[in-house]
């Protein structure tokens, strides 16, 4: 699961739509947003609708979340420049069986989320783009897999072409 | 290189940043935006002067920067949902050593592109963030090796940590 810290609506609807359908895409089974935003909801849910799921999107409460996370279901992972490069650290996370909750932020994350999380996570130590940092670091914990992952109960699905495109209908 | 196509200043203005981010973070020489936005450049060129380079960023008129890479320096690759899934493509990528022109669209790409592009690649068949794509897409041209590169002339460095924040200044 991922959780979305710090979602500004004013600011972030494009960006935390693009790491919500990240997370779909590349394999979690959920987002949570801290702030509420239902433009944003509608969005993701549009597209689970339309391609297929199972996945979901709903706000919570930050701490809530991870002390909940902690103590029921498993290990907190935080991605930010300046944790320790996921080079060094993804066979660790891989050999541990733990439910993981994946922690990205949205402009300044407080200092307790790094004393709170198992362990903080770097893609890279230069500045980017956490919807490319969540992508990188799903691609690594799946090895490749969840780029040929199916999706169920969808309407729409993409069929591969060298030029043009195609979209069929399955439902 | 990174062509991004039909950048809309009002609209683009944080995705189209996060691609040009992505792309210096992952190895790319340079973006170039079709539509000028004097913001996202400022914005780029900042993070290139503090984390160093080689980086450049600057517009070009889309259908002339497509047929001049073609005609003097390599291949184009378009990525699109609609295109061939990476991971059956991305070896024999690897294997031609021609200079790569990585086009990324904002919004609707005209039928054009996928007719001009050497490739039409897809990284998953579902719709997600062309930040994630064009990130997905590098790290396996590179192997991976993009996560240690390093940068000339930075003026910040980041040492990564277990827990908490260590900027140096280096210059």
């Amino acid at each position: 699961m991922v959780l979305r810290l710090g979602h500004r609506p004013q600011r972030d609807k494009r960006v935390t739509t693009h790491v919500a359908l990240v997370a779909r895409a590349f394999g979690a089974d959920g987002i949570i947003l801290t702030t509420k935003d239902a433009g944003v909801e509608r969005s993701v849910n549009k597209v689970t609708e339309l391609w297929g799921g199972p996945f979901f999107i709903r706000s919570g409460e930050p701490w809530q979340v991870v002390r909940e996370w902690k103590k029921n279901e498993g290990e907190v992972i935080h991605l930010t420049v300046y944790g320790v490069p996921v080079q060094d650290k993804i066979n660790d996370i891989k050999k541990s069986r733990r439910n993981k909750l994946i922690v990205v932020g949205a402009g300044k994350v407080p200092r307790e989320i790094f004393d709170l999380s198992d362990c903080n996570i770097s893609v890279t130590q230069q500045p980017h783009s956490e919807v490319a940092a969540l992508a990188i670091f799903l691609h690594m914990l799946f090895d490749g897999k969840e780029l040929n992952k199916a999706f169920s109960n969808g309407r729409l699905k993409v069929v591969p072409q060298e030029k043009g495109k195609v979209i069929v209908r399955t439902g």
